[in-house]
């Protein structure tokens, strides 16, 4: 509601609700710790506290945040707790955060150079940035044949590197006749879903995505890629697109980027890398050697919205061959068309996605890595990475839980010795509790609790916390047992 | 950079900044008309601008700001211009950009319902909230088999109706064995090019999309639908799936839906309604009519990032049956397995679209229906076709211009006399000046101007001063001429 006859908000209407959220959001922070990081809430109970119908006339912005508070919050889960170590970190930071305000209130579309050329420009000069911090292969800048795109998450990556490699593969014919159900893609068994998501949307069908085997860290064993290719060969069927895993989502195994991509060039297949969360640790040179051998891949993809300080959704995808990947995704109607696009003088980074439209999604990088700097970001990596580390050593040493795998960065994948049952209902009270977050996997066919650190603002004394609350809540269940 | 020795942003240090972000965005706004609304940059300038390389060390976040004036400014196309009249609008709002700032703020991952209950049932509810405004069919709301979920394209809307389409008609076997090529789908020639794009993702190609031949008012001839229908069955192929448009992106054309929906109900076809822009007209009453037929329909889409004041990225999406939607897109690892979804109480809104993450943007679209109430909304509306119809008067009434269609809500296609050439000039010349932005299209095979009202503060002046512009470059060209 607004006094503006028109119901708009006026520009110091704005000012003032503007700063009543900016202080929301910082005292959220400030009392995060006091909230529990799972939300308690049943299925049905936040919509139960909702108005079945939509208010007619327009309501105060103070009425609005209230609700915020009362109605919203208590269904939250909070990622931004320093006590949540589930899944992945979706670290945001204050420079993302009013980055993303920013955006919102340039509100502009970038889906050609054209609509907003600091959009593009800026997102592409970012990228090489960002390539450049990791020390990414250097045909991935966009100075050569290469180039960066920001999409909406890892999972449309893959699905965009696995559409250009089909393009490539049928002789650019994929697009025109659909597909022959003659082409066949590879991962490992442990490689995000999103892959055989990915393979189903392009119409592949996930019976010819091959799972590959695992070694006993669950990365891929290329001689067993290399025998599925011929086998496949022999078969009169087409293998096209291999997706190896930098950082696995179930426990971080890093797939042997180097012989894979061996292989991939021998059978001049496509090969998609996926650092989703691991890549980050690529700013640090001591971890660099995760991306060994990524000079043959020909699609590269990391999430700086997982464990860069940028809040989702921010996804960082790299191309080798930029032309494949337009050649496979662009379509130029007329009521497109304009001078700066037919001069070839400039990107279109709608031809770089799946949808039309984008926002301006550069911004928040940009701050984000204008605010820490390299040497910034990399103190909380190195961090991030000395906490698992040191959680990892003490779960070792305890008699009564097990590493699942020595871990790589900063997930640990444990369990305790008593099974799978226990180690259930051990995460289901740990969750319960609000006192902190964790999920699970399983390893081996084996129920695995998995800890990752990466939030914001984690320190030495959550995780300390986290690992006593652990152990209290696994002696309470062995003494019931 | 920070005095916090951990490099982030302390609470503090962040209403500061985030007070500064405010301000600039409401000193934005006060002089938006100040600014040439295309932007006036060459292809590389921008980049140019910019440090080749990141900052070692974190930088101030007052110069990182002042930065987004100098150096990104110059480079942004003014999307919420009250002179923009280009392609659609994407019409921001204050309380818009503060619910997007809080869903920043609280960076949760919506990809499960646990996740955050409430990103899940704040959007469901809400998205029932918008089918009664719309006054759409029951069957799209969430308490019976269907229910309604918020996107990030129209684009990505007619891609998942597809794919659940393809699905549907391959009993169930596109998704496990990939396309066989015989699947058939139907749009207008005036159908957005996304579907096309999707066409060809879905592994469905190009050439089995048929783009069915449009009356004089570029809607699709239901007899050519049904004519081309019984030709490709004829010749063994499987059509599946129609794409039906209310207001098309060329000329706002609304294809007749209850005719279609006939079809495909005869036909068992799946028939997907793209209202992008211009379902938002549907609040008013008076304008329900271009939603005839949807009972029929088994999916539907509009954006509110186009015509509805919320921020960009918001595509409403629903469907009839969300079983089908759900099984063409699931995917279950162990590593997301948890006690809700597998309770079957709740939305998994991750299987509902093509990526896993998601951001929580139903905040936006509740703070903007809660701040304008549904008399706020409705007023605008009929405000913005008001106005554009105003527009078409004058130029109908002008001897050396002409419509090019009646134009049936807030875009007016129209055209100088002198042809292509002419207008072309025109066009460029207008948009050159910086004092408005228009775009084109082409309607039967003539170069056509698009005048699209909607952006948040377009009042009748600016309407006014952008037809004496009009007027005044044509007057000097043909002076040229």
């Amino acid at each position: 509601m607004s006094k503006d006859k028109s119901y708009h908000m006026t520009p110091d209407e704005f000012r003032q609700a503007g700063r009543a959220v900016v202080d929301w959001i910082a005292d959220y922070y400030e009392r995060i710790e006091s909230l529990p990081v799972l939300s308690q809430v049943q299925p049905g109970q936040i919509r139960a506290s909702l108005p079945p119908l939509p208010p007619p006339q327009g309501e105060l912005f103070g009425t609005i945040l209230s609700d915020v508070e009362d109605l919203i919050l208590p269904g939250i889960t909070h990622w931004q707790s320093p006590n949540f170590f589930a899944f992945f970190p979706a670290n945001a930071s204050g420079p993302a955060i009013l980055g993303e305000l920013l955006s919102a209130g340039l509100g502009v579309q970038g889906m050609l150079w054209a609509t907003s050329p600091a959009c593009t420009e800026l997102e592409t000069h970012v990228l090489d940035w960002v390539a450049g911090m990791l020390d990414l292969p250097a045909k991935f800048k966009s100075d050569g044949t290469g180039g960066g795109v920001i999409l909406e998450a890892a999972s449309s990556a893959s699905l965009c590197a696995l559409l250009a490699a089909r393009e490539r593969a049928s002789g650019h014919q994929s697009n025109e006749r659909g597909c022959d159900g003659r082409l066949v893609a590879y991962a490992s068994s442990q490689t995000h879903s999103s892959v055989e998501k990915a393979a189903m949307i392009a119409g592949i069908g996930r019976e010819n995505l091959r799972q590959i085997e695992v070694d006993n860290h669950f990365a891929m064993c290329p001689d067993a890629l290399a025998r599925q290719i011929e086998c496949d060969r022999q078969a009169g069927l087409v293998p096209f697109y291999v997706c190896a895993t930098v950082g696995s989502t179930s426990s971080n195994a890093i797939d042997p980027v180097a012989e894979i991509g061996g292989i991939c060039r021998q059978e001049d297949l496509w090969l998609h890398v996926d650092a989703a969360m691991s890549g980050t640790a690529a700013l640090c040179p001591e971890f660099r050697h995760i991306h060994d051998g990524l000079e043959i891949a020909a699609s590269y993809c990391f999430n700086p919205h997982k464990w860069m300080f940028t809040n989702v959704d921010c996804t960082c995808f790299y191309v080798a061959q930029r032309a494949a990947l337009i050649q496979a995704l662009s379509i130029l109607p007329e009521y497109l068309r304009n001078e700066a696009s037919e001069s070839g003088a400039v990107f279109d980074y709608r031809d770089w996605q799946i949808p039309l439209g984008r926002r301006f999604r550069a911004l928040k990088l940009w701050f984000v890595i204008r605010h820490y700097g390299v040497e910034g970001l990399r103190y909380h990596v190195r961090r991030h990475v000395e906490l698992a580390q040191e959680f990892a050593t003490w779960v070792d040493e305890h008699e009564q839980f097990e590493l699942a795998v020595p871990p790589p960065l900063n997930l640990v994948c444990f369990r305790h010795v008593a099974g799978d049952t226990f180690n259930q209902r051990l995460l289901e009270q740990l969750n319960s509790s609000g006192d902190l977050y964790m999920t699970h996997t399983k390893l081996g066919g084996e129920y695995t609790l998995r800890f990752c650190v990466g939030q914001t603002n984690t320190e030495v004394h959550h995780v300390q916390q986290a690992w006593q609350r652990i152990q209290q809540v696994a002696s309470r269940l062995e003494s019931q047992a």
